[in-house]
Order: structure tokens, then C-alpha cells, then sequence
């Protein structure tokens, strides 16, 4: 062990990092008790949001200052404030409400994955019992379609708009594990002529159709329940929708499922993906490199895949060429790969 | 809400928080399969790291590139590095290992509070049942003893040289909820005359007895067992260390316990205090500032209080002067009170 004169060893990483899930617990509390929303309508001090919240002021003194030192809120004298974020997604007032999604990201089957990391790091795999997350029909997919709707709104609209900018011709899309068929969604609210087919858990699909007929394209959604490995796609899509799909498999399974993308496709047609896709490097970006953490205590083999990576499995399955496209301010990518 | 048209909101953070439970299961993980020794043993690939501790090579990847990320290790092409704060503090090889001290702060005692934040800010204290961690002769004080020691050593020894510069002295000291020791233990170390009497739980006192032994001080150690609160202290002390003490309680409780100290001391003695003082706003610096949270699930009415809150308590048991001290590379500071 070296040490160079300029250079100083400090603990300081190791506790934050030890002590980090307190923060996670501390956005859970203060959503619980409706602080954000608190602030928003104008209570200020710890002792009004105290009031509001219905708890000490004491605690609530604490816990603002720990969310003014998480960056959650800002601090003066002993007024408290929303930043632009915390304003955006976490006042319940907002329609980018985030805090139905900590329903879905906090749900056991999320987080009991991430207790067992030692033992899947030895497994190479989930030590959760069979299949994880991925198992037929599970209900956290349900909390999913509800709780992240929301904040797919926007990074659903960049895609529509980056795949189909003029929205002027005919077109059959397919969206596989469309959850709350926001995507899909999209796409035909921004093409009078699109048509599509939404395929997911039977259960997940009713909150897909609410969101149709909420978004006035009701007339133009049609369902597939089912497992997208099982059921008949039907043929002739100009468009498959892949969405945050991909990263819950191994590599073999992907390619079984896009050779069946690959022939329900129309001639010239195009898969689109949405992924994580951490550079070659895999460890950057870091919110995208980092995603492969949640697939390894999540899945029995799912991955956060590079470009090269996915580019391989589209080349193997039949599609001409694929092209990675960045979709800020996400942290997510989008790859088109053209049949 | 205002979206300024140079910002955009992100719910980056609320990802990162929600998810940093995650950063603190992976760094057990990573501590538990001695990933850090392995490498600091020349196992760079994610397959050497992975034969050595047992584990699949997949899973290893993953957790090593996480571990990068959190900036823990670092990656070049395939191969994984310590930092310096890694090879310092988590091979275990390293003198200042401290993978024990997670046993200390992943103890259940410690991490079931933060799971009942908001139950604890509607109370004002911390939710678990009785005192929390300061209770009677609560275990926990023994697994802190053992577990923290290896990166006390630094932080005493600078407290020594601070309070008694040229050791050269007669001092009779007493330290008060010792702990693993170490604080008195430096003091005589660093001076020849000090004699230290250190009072803790029985059980705890057994540690510092055993560090006090391989320090060479054992001669000039005795000890006090039992409850700072109750037992006798005795007299004619040059210094009281209060380490890391006074968070656990309100200021009604210090102020008992300092005017016993200040009755403890000569006259000229001092009271020797080390806390977590973030500045007047308690938002900064975000490490001292953040430990209130701990305090407020882990204790009925414990924080951690400014120099203005320290000096008042200190000013209103009878001390005449209070000074603080900041000890850097630590996070922590220093008050030194005059009788």
C-alpha cells in the first residue's frame, strides 16, 4: 500500500456508501408524509410543514435538513424550498408525480433482490427463488404500469417523434411488454394513421387500455395478453416497440425473440429499442452502466447490454443495421435496427 | 411550478436516491466475498477476482464494474484497481481494515431505525422500542468497540497532540464512554505521566482493556464500569474526553452529565469533547450536518448539536471558556471547555 505525501486516505466513501440507505429510506419518508407536497403549497418552516405533515417538528427539522443536504431541498434561514426537481416530481400536485413510482421501485420484489447481493454475484444470477421479476404474470408489473407512468410521458414522446417526426403515413406497430402502453400511446397520438397492437400480462394491459382511451387513441389500441415468447404476433408491422425489455434476458433468449420481431415485420420495417446502454467501458455513464446491478439481483440473467453488444443480436437475427441514438434528457438510448 | 427555460427537470436523483440502498448492499457484498483483498492479492480480471472468492464470473463483473462506478475500484480494459481509499480501508490485509466496523453499522440495532424514518419524524425520536441504542449495556457498544477501533487510531492520536502538545506533563484523564479506548489510550501514549481512567459497559471495557495492554499503557489504565450517568467519577481530573458522547441525548441530559464533569475536574482541568458540529444552517458540511438523521432514529432525542448549542450547554454547567477545534483529515471537530 502506497501513499503518496499528496494524497490522503479517508473513510469518507466508505461511510457514506455504508450508510446510503438512509437516503433511500429518508425520500420514502418524507414522501409518505407528503412533505414535498407540504412545501409546495407554502409552508415553509419546520414547525408549519410539522403542522401539516402532522409530525413533531423536531423530526421534521431533521429530516428537511437531511433533504436540503440530499439536494432534495434548499435551505434559508429556516425556510425550506422545493428545487425545480422536487417541485417536478415529488409535490403530489404535479402531473409528473413520482411518488406512485416508489411503489413500484421499493416493492419487495425489487428491493429483496438487492439484500442478496453477495449471494447473486456467487450464482451469477438472482438468489431470489424461481425466475425474479421475470416470472409469469407477477403483480409488481401492475405497480409498474401505474406508478412510472407518468414519467414516460416525455422520453415516450421523444421516441415518437424521433422514429415517425412527420406522423403522416400508415402505420401497424406492435409494443411488446407494453406495460402502461405510454409508448405506444405516443406513436398514435402523434400519427392520425397509427395503429397499435399493445401486448403484455393480461392484468398490466388494462392499465395500458385506461391510458388509451385517457389519450383519445382508444379506437386505433388493440391487445395481445400473454408472454411475448408464447404468443402468435401476428405480421406486417412497420414498427416493434421494445421498450426496456431486452435487459431482463440473457443474450440467447433476446435473439429467440428477435427472429419472432424479425418476422412479424413488414418488409423495411424497424425494431425500436429502449435500453440502458452503458458504453463499451461498462461502467459509463453511470446511471445506465449501473442499471446492470438491478438486472444481476432482479433476473436470473438479464444485463444492462453495450451497443456492440445488442447491435450482434439484431445482426444474428436477421436485421440489416442498427443505429444507437441518444434520447436526452433521459438516461436511456434508443437502437433502430431496420429488417 | 416554473420551469426556467435553461433548466430541465430530471428525476435522475430521485432514481439515484431511491435506488442507494443498493450502493450499500453492494459494498457488504463486495466486503463479505473479500473482493478488495482479493484484488489487493494481484486478481485484477473479473475471472481471476472471481476464482478467488468463490463466485461466478458474470456476477463479479457486474459487482466489480458497480463497485467502479461508486468509485471504489477502478477499471482499465478488463482489469480492476484498489484506490488508495479502498487498499487503505477494505483489504483486510490493511491495518486500517474496516470491514469489521460494518458489523457495527449494518447492525440491526443501527439500520432498523432508518427503516422507520417516518414514524420517527411524526414522534420526534427514534421509533424502536425502549431507548434505542442507548440503552443499558446495549451489545451494540461492544461490536462498536471492536469494529471502529482500527480507524480511531489517527483521529486520537490528533486529538492528543492537539490537547496536550508536548506531553511532557503530569495528567490524569478521564475518558468517559471509552469505547475500544483508543482516545485515552493515545493520550497515554503521547505522554508518559497521563494516567487514564476509562468508564463504559463492562463488557465494552474488556476491549479497551485489551487495547490499552497492546498499546503498553495497561499500568496507567484503570477502569470505571457501569453508566456514565450514575457511577462516580472521582476527582482532580486535568481532562474529561467526552468522544462522540453527547449526540445520544437532548441538552437537559448533557447538561446533568456536564455539571458532573465540571465537578470532576481540577481547577484549570478541561473537558475534551469530539462530536459531528455541523455549522449554524445544519445543512453543512453535509457528513457532521447528516449525522442528525442517525440520531433521530437511533435515539429518543439525541442530535448533532452546533458549536453555539455545544457552548451553551458547556456555559450554563459552569464552564468558562469553550474553543472549536477542527481536525482535519476527520469530519469531526473538536470543543475543548475550560473549568
Amino acid at each position: 500500500m502506497s501513499t503518496s505525501a499528496a494524497q490522503q486516505p479517508s473513510p469518507q466513501l466508505f461511510f457514506q456508501t455504508i450508510n446510503a440507505h438512509q437516503r433511500t429510506e429518508a425520500l420514502k419518508a418524507a414522501i409518505e408524509l407528503e412533505v414535498f407536497t407540504a412545501i409546495g403549497e407554502g409552508n415553509t418552516t419546520a414547525a408549519q410543514i410539522a403542522k401539516r405533515c402532522q409530525a413533531s417538528e423536531r423530526g421534521m427539522r431533521i429530516l428537511c435538513d437531511y433533504l436540503t443536504i440530499m439536494e432534495m431541498l434548499t435551505k434559508k434561514g429556516d425556510e425550506y424550498r422545493l428545487t425545480l426537481d422536487s417541485a417536478t416530481f415529488l409535490d403530489k400536485r404535479s402531473p409528473a408525480y413520482l411518488g406512485g413510482a416508489t411503489e413500484f421501485l421499493c416493492s419487495p420484489m425489487l428491493t429483496e433482490g438487492s439484500k442478496h447481493i453477495a449471494e447473486a454475484v456467487r450464482k451469477g444470477g438472482t438468489a431470489m427463488e424461481g425466475e425474479g421479476t421475470i416470472g409469469p404474470d407477477h403483480p409488481v408489473w401492475v405497480k409498474f404500469a401505474r406508478g412510472m407512468a407518468p414519467m414516460m410521458a416525455m422520453p415516450a414522446r421523444l421516441i415518437a417523434k424521433l422514429v415517425d417526426p412527420n406522423g403522416d403515413k400508415k402505420l401497424k406497430i406492435l409494443d411488446i411488454a407494453a406495460g402502461h402502453g405510454l409508448y405506444g400511446i405516443a406513436f398514435a397520438s402523434n400519427n392520425p394513421q397509427a395503429e397499435v397492437t399493445a401486448l403484455d400480462w393480461a392484468a398490466v394491459l388494462e392499465v395500458a387500455k385506461e391510458n388509451a382511451q385517457k389519450a383519445g387513441v382508444a379506437d386505433r389500441y388493440s391487445t395481445i395478453p400473454g408472454n411475448a415468447f408464447d404468443v402468435e404476433f401476428g405480421s406486417g408491422y412497420d414498427l416493434v416497440l421494445l421498450t426496456n425489455f431486452l435487459h431482463h434476458f440473457d443474450r440467447p433468449t433476446n435473439e429467440t425473440l428477435l427472429r419472432k420481431v424479425h418476422d412479424a415485420l413488414a418488409d423495411g420495417g424497424r425494431a425500436v429499442t429502449l435500453e440502458f446502454v452503458p458504453n463499451e467501458d461498462r461502467v459509463t455513464p453511470p446511471d445506465a452502466a449501473g442499471f446492470s446491478m438491478m438486472m444481476l439481483t432482479g433476473t436470473p440473467s438479464g444485463d444492462a447490454y453495450t451497443f456492440s453488444e445488442l447491435e450482434r443480436m439484431f445482426a444474428n437475427t436477421g436485421f440489416s443495421r442498427s443505429t444507437l441514438y441518444p434520447l436526452p434528457p433521459t438516461i436511456q438510448q434508443v437502437v433502430i435496427s431496420e429488417k
